[in-house]
């Protein structure tokens, strides 16, 4: 855990998929986006195989680094599915059946339905505390600052409302994004001065091609209105001053 | 760099704007697929932002641990483009106008466009060697076994056929998707005995959701296309048995 006020994270994408391009990313968008509204703030994110070795060093450098560290991937019923496992060794922890998940899954499942497959969804690290999975059954779980949630995207969105009680934030991360109809080269000097005189807001420039048209979104991030607010302010100055088009803010 | 016969690779992301979820990672799907091709697999994605020492100590973690890191994001013209300077630093070289780079440029823009901001970006490493940019003039670079990308997903793709003569690698990665109408846990037994018979292909499981219906890819990645077979068939054999309808196979 560090000690300075802003609450950070990490994410552990756990999965060959990713890794061998077959299947973009979309969790880490979704995981950071929820995150930035209750003021954590991810510092990391790593992608990795499912290799147990690779998972459990990776986890116990993460834990250690970070406030929280959330997991995707690795959770389900298949031979590939060893986040649960990996993570009870990364924490010298038991890997046992967890009764309040059986019973969850058993009564999700029925009885007669909850065959050998779904059975292994219920191992897990001892005292490992539940995360509600209300799309398709299956919990999730935490143990200490590392949470584990399922690769599916879909359902990893449903179980994130879950996890708000588990989590202290700091103040949430606001921002602001100004698109111009410009390239960086032709404001990089002006946007550095505002950058200068703003150390407090992270001042992005991230050019886009749009309808055929390129542009620059300017993005402002901070925990605080006024400072994002000042920092516009003298953006549009300079703005103004070239004659530069405003495509879009928000 | 690791002596197995396998030639592995890392992929750093430099940017704030992936780490704040406002934009989707789609750089590290069109760099892993093309390096499947040519026989290096990606072993490792780290996303960090752009802050000069987490930038130089990861670099140097990865360019030692792997056969090639690709670095994406960070080598336009504005204040937040820190990647050259920080490769620099890893290398301990001086951070320096490459004359190479810089008569690309100027023709590029014409020399009375070629103001300030761009030529910012010609700033590089010394004796970076340049990764030519077809799609907007600005060349990339590599020292040694790090290779720097820009961030924006159109231009990085360009630059990839130019990456080829410098990259040596091992035999392509060669992969089978077989998609079924079944669930995980209905087929987690038997997949799991085809993967102990064959220990030399990485099979995956990934359940989707596709207009409306469920379904799971498993996916089977081996350098060797008998064992591919050789696997996909004992796969079948259980889907016949059990009666599961094949989706989709490629």
């Amino acid at each position: 855990m560090n000690n300075k006020k802003e609450v950070n994270a990490a994410i552990l994408i756990i999965g060959n998929e990713i890794l061998s391009g077959r299947t973009k990313d979309l969790n880490t968008s979704t995981i950071s986006s929820w995150l930035n509204k209750i003021g954590i703030r991810v510092l990391e994110v790593r992608v990795i195989p499912d290799i147990e070795n690779k998972i459990v060093e990776t986890l116990k450098e993460l834990k250690k680094k970070y406030n929280y560290v959330f997991t995707s991937g690795g959770i389900g019923p298949t031979h590939d599915d060893i986040t649960a496992e990996s993570v009870s060794k990364a924490f010298d922890l038991k890997y046992e059946i967890h009764k309040e998940a059986y019973k969850i899954l058993e009564k999700y499942y029925g009885k007669e339905n909850f065959n050998e497959g779904r059975q292994k969804m219920v191992w897990m690290p001892s005292n490992a505390e539940l995360i509600l999975n209300p799309a398709s059954g299956a919990p999730g779980f935490n143990v200490e600052n590392v949470f584990c949630l399922p690769g599916v995207p879909s359902i990893l969105e449903s179980m994130l409302p879950g996890l708000k009680n588990k989590l202290v934030g700091g103040k949430p991360i606001l921002s602001k994004t100004i698109s111009l109809r410009t390239i960086e080269s032709d404001i990089a000097k002006s946007l550095k001065e505002v950058q200068d005189n703003n150390k407090d807001v992270d001042i992005g420039s991230y050019p886009f091609f749009r309808k055929g048209k390129i542009g620059v979104s300017i993005v402002l991030r901070s925990e605080d209105q006024t400072k994002i607010d000042m920092c516009n302010s003298q953006i549009l100055t300079f703005v103004n001053k070239k004659k530069i088009e405003i495509v879009e803010r928000d």
